[in-house]
C-alpha cells in the first residue's frame, strides 16, 4: 500500500514527461504545457492510480488514463477562467490573461481531445466502458458549469439545487477518476459503481470545504484571496444555507449582499456567518458526505489494507487548509 | 447506388430526430439544437453514409457516426465564430451573437463530447480504429485553425503554408468522414486509406472553390456577402497566389491591401485578380486536387457503379455556385 502523496508524486512525473509539438504549432501547445505544469493537488489522477493499484496492482497501466483525467480537469479550468473572467490561476496568470481568449478556447479544445485520447489508452476489453464513463462524466461537468453560471442571475437557487450542481461539476469528475482506475485494475462492475460513489461523495465534501476556506481560510495557505465568493455574491454553500435559515441574520445578509465589493462587505458577511455558526454547519455537511464516501468504500470487496489510503484521503481533504 | 442528395436527405432526417434535454438545462442544449438545425450541405455526414453504403451497404449502421461528424463540424463553427468575431452564420445570428460568448464556448464543448460519443457508437471490432481516426483528425483541425489565426498577423505566409493549413482545417475532416464510413462498411485498411485521400483532396478543392466564390460568386446564391476575404486581407488562395506572382500587379495588390475595407477596396483587388486571371489559376488548382481525388477513388476495390456517386460529388462541388 502506498500513500496519496506517493501517487501524486508518480503522476506529477508522468505529466512532466508529456511532450508537445513546438515549432509552427507552439502557439497551440505552449499554453497546454503551461497549464499542465501549474501544479495543484493532482487529486483526480492520483485517485485513478490509487484505485488501479488497490484493485489490481495496476498503477502503471493507469498512467495514461490518469494523465487524461488531469488534462480534462485542466481543460475545464481554461474555459471556466474565460467564462468567469478570472485572470489568475494557482498564483499565475490564467491562459487567457497570459495569451488571449482565442488561445484559451482553442488550446482548451485541443486538451479535451488529447484527454479523450489518453483515457482511451486502455485494454480493448474495457475500452467501451471506460470511454462511456469518461464521456458521460464530461457532459455532466458541462451541465454543472451551465447551472453554476445560471445561478449567478437567479434569485431562486435552493441549497438542494446547489448540492446537485456541485455533484455534477465536481463530484462526478472525482467519482469517474476513481471508477476508471478501478476498471483498469480489474474491479467488478459493482465495485466500480461503489468507487464512483466514494469519489462523488468525496468531491462534494471537498467542494464544501472549498467554500468554507474561501471565507475562513488563510490566503497564504489557500493560495487565493479570501472573500472572493462574498464579494461576488457567489451562491456558495454558506450563502445559501444562511439565506435558508429563518433568522434575522438571513435578512441582514440579504442587505449585506447589496454592499459594493470590498473589505467592509467581506467583514459584514463573515460576521453574519459567524453568528449563524456556519463553520459548524459546513463541518456537519462535510462530515455527512465523508461518511457516505466511507460507507461506499466499505461496501467494496477491497481489503482493509487496500481501503486505507482512500480513508486517509477523506481525512486529509476534509481537514485541509488549502 | 444512390445520389449524394439522397444521403444528405437521409442525414438531415437523422439530425432532425436528435433529441436534447430541456428544462433547467435548456441554456446548454438549446444553442446546440439551434446550431444543428441551421442546414448547410451536410457534406461530411453524407460522405460517411455514402462510403458505408458503397463498401458494405451499411448506410443505416453509419448514421450515428455520421451525425457525430456533422456535430463535430458544427462545434468547430461555434468556436471559430467566437474566435473570428463572426456574428452571422448561414443567414442567421451565430450562437455567440444570439446568446453570448460563454454559451458558445460551453455548448461548443458539449458538442465536442456528444460528437465523440456518437462516433463511438460503432461495432466493438472497429471502435479503436474509428476513435483514433476521429481524435487524430480533431487535433489536426485545431492545428489548422491555429495556423489560420497565426497567418492573420504574419507577413511570411507562402502558398504552400496555406495549402498545408487548409488540408488540416478542411481536407482532413472530409477525408476522415469518408474513412469512418468506409470502416463501418467493412473496407480494408488500404481502401480506408484511399478513401481518406479521396476526401482530403476533395476538401482542398472545395476550399479553393470557396475562396474563389468569396470574390467571384453571387452573394444571393453563395449565401454571404462577396468580398469579405478582400476586406479582411484574408490570406486566401487568390491573395497568396497573386502576391507570389512576379508581376506589377503583385505590387499593386500590396498597395490595395492598405485600403480601408469597403466597395473601392473590393473593386480594386477584384480587378487585379482579373488581370492576373486568378479564375484560371483557381480552376487549375481545383482541377489538380480533383484529379488526385479521382485517382485515389480509382485505386480502391470499389466497382465502377459504387464509385459513381463519389465521382459525381467531385464534379458537383467543384462546379458549385454556393
Amino acid at each position: 500500500m502506498q500513500k496519496f502523496s506517493d501517487y501524486s508524486a508518480h503522476i506529477e512525473k508522468t505529466l512532466r514527461d508529456l511532450d508537445f509539438p513546438g515549432g509552427a504549432l507552439a502557439g497551440l501547445y505552449e499554453p497546454i504545457s503551461y497549464a499542465m505544469s501549474a501544479g495543484g493537488k493532482r487529486l483526480r489522477p492520483s485517485l485513478t492510480l490509487m484505485a488501479a493499484d488497490a484493485f489490481g496492482g495496476a498503477a502503471e497501466k493507469a498512467e495514461s488514463a490518469a494523465a487524461g483525467l488531469e488534462m480534462f480537469h485542466n481543460f475545464t479550468l481554461l474555459h471556466d477562467d474565460v467564462m468567469d473572467n478570472s485572470d489568475m490561476r494557482r498564483g499565475r496568470p490564467s491562459v487567457h490573461a497570459r495569451w488571449d481568449v482565442n488561445t484559451a478556447i482553442l488550446s482548451g479544445d485541443t486538451m479535451l481531445t488529447l484527454a479523450t485520447m489518453q483515457v482511451a489508452r486502455v485494454d480493448g476489453s474495457i475500452l467501451r466502458e471506460v470511454l462511456d464513463s469518461f464521456n458521460d462524466m464530461a457532459v455532466k461537468v458541462y451541465e454543472g458549469q451551465r447551472l453554476d453560471m445560471d445561478f449567478e442571475t437567479s434569485d431562486n437557487v435552493s441549497l438542494d439545487d446547489y448540492l446537485h450542481m456541485i455533484s455534477l461539476k465536481t463530484g462526478i469528475l472525482l467519482g469517474t477518476s476513481a471508477r476508471i482506475g478501478a476498471l483498469i485494475g480489474g474491479a467488478s462492475k459493482e465495485d466500480a459503481d461503489r468507487m464512483t460513489e466514494y469519489g462523488v461523495m468525496l468531491g462534494n465534501a471537498f467542494q464544501i470545504q472549498d467554500d468554507w476556506l474561501d471565507v475562513f481560510g488563510d490566503s497564504t495557505t489557500f493560495g487565493k484571496p479570501i472573500g472572493g465568493d462574498i464579494n461576488n455574491n457567489k451562491k456558495s454553500f454558506l450563502l445559501l444555507s444562511a439565506l435558508a435559515s429563518s433568522t434575522p441574520e438571513a435578512e441582514a445578509l440579504r442587505e449585506a449582499m447589496k454592499l459594493p465589493a470590498g473589505p467592509t462587505k467581506i467583514k459584514t458577511v463573515t460576521r453574519i456567518y459567524e453568528k449563524l455558526d456556519m463553520t459548524a454547519r459546513c463541518r456537519d455537511a462535510i462530515s455527512a458526505y465523508s461518511s457516505k464516501a466511507i460507507a461506499a468504500l466499505k461496501a467494496t470487496s477491497l481489503s482493509d489494507g487496500n481501503r486505507a489510503p482512500f480513508r486517509l484521503l477523506v481525512e486529509k481533504l476534509t481537514g485541509r487548509k488549502k
